[in-house]
């Protein structure tokens, strides 16, 4: 699947340097969370329910919620920076649209505004149910592009 | 340990029922969340640093750390309210000040107005690393108060 | 001009209703700010350059951009309410993402979901220079309805 | 009267240069706003009530409460950069707290980290009501230093 978007990719190589800081982020994995789709300027994140992820009612969590747009709005923005620069959320609002109540959250995040340093994105997060995507969360944020600053590999501090 | 709050709970139970409501979240075991301090209108939690919880430079994931902060203005404005109620966040808005490089998290919610219906709050949360506190995040939060709908136990699906 | 939107409104005496609570604002007036359409779900304004209205650079103020989308977010929302209430802002978050420079501004803003007492909008601010519209902010709010309350006409104080 | 704060200004002249700024933006003069207290990651701004700023209850806007707020935290930001610099806002977000009802609105800006480009500052508004205020609003924004970018006098257009 591809997403027509407006935006143009710098760095050509911009997916594979978004999946690799993707899976240079333990937390990713320890959720169990997946990157769908990474187009210019855009980013889908799914991620399956588990247990662990749920609150006192037994839905997704709303940090778990507010983890996957982040990483949506923050790697959709990622997707149009040099390639010699690193990802840096300022700050993320988050309003919480329906219980996360589903066996699938998927996260859509899309840049709005890509200035020189700083990006908007707009997220939308969809919990599905029964095949049926509801809307249950959505944010607006604002990304910094670190120039100059590459992403390294995690220090495993083993 | 006490915190001074110019708050009184409505419901003297409510250190019990912040307690059984957190015990309740799966995700608090999962990721490895104390409550460390319920008091009318502030709440006090403590996240060990885990390999698993960190993002690409090896800090605590700016997901991780909303989480911390939604939980603690969430049960903050929770000790609040009546006896027959559940908490629900409407929205939050997060600014990542430094990055999470540290051994410890630390987010204190503590409520600026609470109203019948919504309940305001504001977290910071801190980094602590070689004994000394940072600033890390700073959140601004709306609560709803769910009257006549009472927490549950997590239905265990098994 | 009418814009399609997927909601229905409650009242059908939507338009007149909202017309009404915009004229009894009276910084509408004082700023120049006029309704240019209100639909189920949806409001546009428009405010003409005026000295008044701009800051150091001489560019529309932060704070005017603000007002425009608040009562744009405000607007449509209320347009969906029942007949008997009236509209408050809970809280709004605004990303300015270009100076206001130009000769009009255009606010437009959208319901995102519309709840029994919470309604989530989002909101873009335009800006009109040489006849082309740019995107200068974008705004994401939360509105309650305050149920049988309705708008009443101002108390003049004269 | 003097606030003590923790910050130390670069610029020994910041006093006048945020004078100079605020004189500089029309819309002060506009609605009556003057800047009542600058110190260094603090300002107060006081805007008396006029029925001209009010919405549909007679109690000030809340885009008018979202001015000044803006005005503080950009003003607290603006009094610790550089004397060769100008002030932007990136966003802000704003929770209403109480209506604006009352016949002087204060607002009182502080910032809570002041990075090289970036400065996050909290602002609460109050509303003065037969000489007791209450807290009407509360922000959270995130202020930009444009560095060797300085205010320039308002072109008058004339």
């Amino acid at each position: 699947m591809s997403m027509q978007t407006d935006f143009r990719a710098l760095d050509k190589n911009f997916k594979s340097r978004v999946e690799a800081s993707f899976a240079n982020q333990p937390l990713m994995g320890f959720i169990g969370a997946k990157l769908a789709i990474i187009e210019p300027g855009f980013c889908e994140i799914h991620l399956p329910y588990r247990f662990e992820l749920t609150q006192q009612h037994g839905f997704f969590h709303a940090g778990i919620i507010g983890t996957i747009a982040d990483n949506c709005g923050g790697y959709a923005a990622f997707s149009l920076m040099p390639a010699e620069s690193s990802v840096l959320t300022v700050e993320y609002k988050i309003n919480l649209l329906s219980p996360g109540d589903g066996s699938l959250l998927i996260g859509r995040g899309k840049v709005k505004k890509a200035g020189k340093n700083l990006t908007i994105c707009v997220v939308d997060v969809f919990v599905v149910k029964g095949g049926v995507e509801k809307l249950c969360a959505t944010v607006q944020m604002t990304v910094m592009t670190m120039h100059e600053m590459m992403d390294k590999p995690v220090d495993t501090k083993a």
